[in-house]
């Protein structure tokens, strides 16, 4: 491995494809198409371990994205985002070029998108199950069926189905938590199979996707977090520790035993700004870790990013550990939200 | 203007003009150095404006942004970040190419740099006045003259003065604050300068820059966010709206009155999740604003970024609002803190 001298995103390729290979075999086992969402880290690397295991469609979250696939092989797109018309330019090339599968929720775009589509497209209606986000309600089957009648007089838009993100389930406390929210989405979805029974139905969390085996009615699922996990999916019960594959390896450069305090190189600028709220240890943006004797990933107790400016993080932890460090030592931290982190590293990141 | 058609970042290049004047005809007043920050911008367009009003000396927070700038015509730079040992080949070439200042607040160090350091570069200690981030605290003397006899007989390290940063001065509720944060520190500076007259003594925030005119004792100011300003630095007083130079600019792409929302492409790796608490609306990540007939930015009332994910931010506001916009409108917003939102919109900065 490189010497790291800066902040640093570790990727374990080998967590990645074991993480990919365990949602892959469990799509295939619930008969459901994996459609991952590449969001998370917007890699061709990354990707390629997709394609490992057999990957073809695939999910993005912005037409940027859909490009950047598109331009390096990747020709069976869904944008989950509800359709920017702004970028019609954008679309149209993507369209001609690839199969692209497009969001709506909003019936005043219709008669736009009939007008400039170049191409056909498909498109999946945007249901909201309790997330809140976008959506329409699925209980305003008025609107929905409006809608559908709306794209089947279209000459451009094809219905496809209904796209659902249950980000609800982010906010869970515990499997159990995650397991209702689901369960929740999978009835109101109940109800739409009864009327539209030969529509797609596709999901997507993490969460959901990581803990839960009842996908009956579904068709297809969208997951992107789980390929690296982080201290959020942790703390809502998606993962362990030792599946986390993105690790952020920062060097310390000061240290403050009066107030139990170490500085690393390592700000808002890499970790991003997101943080949770820990029972124990309260709001913090990262969680210190390190290698035991097994190779394997184990937390350092009570010792957490409790502050982030641009460049500086500054740890909170035991004297001790503070006595046991050195400035100019390396220290690693599971991120709160990888998403965000990944993103944020792209030009420093490391496979390892 | 080019179209927006995705989220933008608009530099108004006139405010910063005048913010930027504003600052250089202060220091000149008070007789100070002008040595501006360089990392809310990180920009070399934003960096030509600078040159404009004289300035040749400059702040960086990293060894990477001292390249960037170093590569690109600058040749004198305070790296005003604990020095990061690890980075010491960066280092090394930087100081042979121009004057590098370091900073340094830990003697275990030293020696290393004794060993290390190839080329004669100037040291700054950092001093903790109150902020409590980094440096010596003001107070521990004999710390103080302990490192400053240490790199008098180095041969590699020269000892140039005290660098503070009371960045406490950004938890400010008002100007009253700012400057008893600020009167505190030069409090605890004339101290050190009665011990050490042909010392440099530099501070550096930016509300303190903005709103005082006491800078007795004091060399060099070194302010950074002033050239954009943002949300935060308006709630502590230091700005006015039409001070603030960067503006988001992005799509609106679906609106849900039901609920008082409408969704706009742009979230949190537009924005970041930097966060203020205002006292009417709670929290938020950014402000609506809107050109009113003089062509100002006024704000519109009650309208504010309530969540974000990656990609996806909704705004609360009246149902008014919702009922005038539409899906493909622009709308515009006012940034929490620039410097992390100027950092992800590099690739989508547009100068007006």
């Amino acid at each position: 491995m490189p010497k790291i001298t800066k902040p640093t995103l570790l990727i374990n390729k080998n967590t990645c494809r074991t993480n990919i290979k365990k949602m892959a075999d469990k799509a295939q086992q619930k008969n459901v198409l994996f459609r991952p969402h590449f969001k998370t880290h917007q890699s061709l690397a990354v990707a390629n371990l997709f394609k490992e295991q057999g990957v073809t469609k695939i999910t993005v979250s912005s037409v940027e994205m859909a490009s950047y696939f598109a331009n390096n092989g990747w020709n069976n797109i869904t944008i989950a985002f509800p359709i920017n018309i702004l970028e019609i330019d954008e679309i149209n090339t993507l369209a001609e070029k690839i199969t692209l599968n497009i969001i709506i929720e909003s019936i005043d775009i219709i008669p736009f998108l009939n007008d400039h589509l170049r191409t056909k497209v498909s498109a999946f209606l945007k249901i909201d199950t309790g997330y809140h986000r976008t959506g329409i309600d699925a209980s305003n089957l008025q609107e929905i069926n409006i809608l559908i009648n709306e794209l089947k007089t279209s000459n451009t838009l094809q219905f496809l189905g209904f796209l659902v993100h249950s980000g609800n389930s982010y906010q869970a406390k515990n499997v159990d938590e995650i397991k209702n929210i689901h369960n929740d989405s999978l009835e109101k979805l109940a109800v739409l199979k009864n009327l539209y029974p030969d529509a797609l139905y596709s999901i997507g969390d993490t969460p959901s996707c990581s803990v839960v085996e009842n996908f009956e009615g579904i068709d297809e699922i969208r997951p992107g977090n789980f390929v690296y996990y982080d201290a959020m999916q942790l703390q809502i019960g998606s993962c362990k520790l030792n599946d986390i594959a993105a690790v952020m390896a920062c060097p310390v450069v000061a240290k403050h035993p009066e107030r139990n305090e170490i500085v690393i190189y390592g700000g808002a600028v890499h970790f991003s700004k997101e943080k949770i709220d820990d029972k124990y240890l309260g709001k913090h943006y990262g969680l210190l870790i390190k290698k035991n004797n097994t190779g394997n990933w184990e937390f350092i107790p009570n010792a957490y990013l409790n502050k982030l400016s641009q460049e500086h993080g500054i740890i909170h932890c035991s004297a001790e550990l503070i006595s046991a460090t050195n400035i100019g030592d390396i220290m690693y931290f599971i991120p709160i939200h990888s998403c965000l982190t990944a993103n944020l590293m792209k030009q420093n990141t490391l496979f390892v």
